[in-house]
């Protein structure tokens, strides 16, 4: 037995989201279907919608649907300080923590020379650019510590260092709420590394 | 921060899908913001076409776009043998099984009291005028062995009893490749009760 072709194509596009295998695309299908039909056209409109208004920001790279973003025209915000995440994703994470009062600049990944990312795909451009207007003092690296985000920091480490500006990362460590136990090697080294003196 | 408002509609969509959280809806949403636009598209088009033309088969209730679906209007298939399932999901594991040659009755969901479900809301009024036609020999009952399943078999059983149609349910026990060990307590008493002789 074959599906039928509308139910088919439905099952095929929920397949290609992240995380969704051929069964779990085939319960989302059939629950769409089971629902007033209301709810298939909000999620097509909503889909159609933000794909269209969506789109990077041409400052920071961060996803907004207004040009510069909301981050970037908040004179509010603390233009001499840039965030760099690998992500649009990233800078929301950031701002939950309803801390930081810089700007970001999103690299829209980071180098993997496995993948074939290399820094010529990255925004890096761009942020030279920014970098040029001389108005930024500090860019903190919010890279993840993994073998691409050491590479790109790395990478941005090389590159910056010539510039008037102070260059730093963003510590690794035990989480809170983490314990010593349950910690990975690699976190603890980490961890270790990054001692603070106490007072 | 508040996401920008087509964003925000997308998170919501996609959010009253079964186990999508708020987490994984972000993700989903910012996952299709990153494709190109034909994927949004795409998925906004199987959406509204898959909501529009598929509907229950008037005569067995499995989701179809054609009246009567496939598998009541072929004539090779035997339309003497009913296997009566909950949903249309059901229908689909049991034709990936390419052995049952009967045809289908969809209940539209199990008897349950405290979910305010009663028969009056599943099609046991369409079962019963399907029955009426005098053609249909035996009623195989494929419904899951949890207090719904039973419920309902148990409604089901004493409807259909005066009737002069042969009346089984699908057989419980330890499923292939299953270890006694592992398996629990209910189902090893099913299994013990629905022994079979070895001839």
């Amino acid at each position: 037995m074959m599906f039928a072709p509308p139910l088919a194509a439905l099952i095929e596009a929920f397949q290609k989201l992240p995380g969704v295998g051929p069964k779990s695309a085939m319960r989302l299908a059939l629950y769409v279907l089971k629902q007033p039909a209301s709810y298939a056209n909000q999620l097509a409109v909503a889909l159609t919608q933000a794909r269209e208004s969506m789109a990077p920001c041409s400052c920071c790279g961060c996803l907004t649907d207004v040009h510069p973003c909301a981050t970037c025209s908040n004179a509010e915000r603390d233009h001499r300080l840039v965030c760099v995440v690998p992500e649009s994703s990233d800078v929301f994470a950031l701002e939950r923590t309803r801390h930081f009062k810089g700007v970001y600049h999103v690299l829209g990944g980071l180098i993997s020379p496995l993948d074939g990312v290399g820094p010529e795909t990255l925004t890096i451009e761009v942020l030279l650019q920014r970098l040029g207007g001389g108005e930024v003092e500090e860019i903190i690296l919010a890279l993840p510590p993994s073998t691409e985000g050491d590479t790109t920091s790395l990478y941005l480490a090389r590159l910056l260092n010539p510039l008037p500006v102070k260059l730093t990362r963003i510590a690794f460590g035990l989480p809170v709420g983490g314990e010593l136990e349950y910690a990975d090697s690699l976190t603890l080294l980490r961890a270790l590394d990054g001692r603070q003196a106490l007072v």
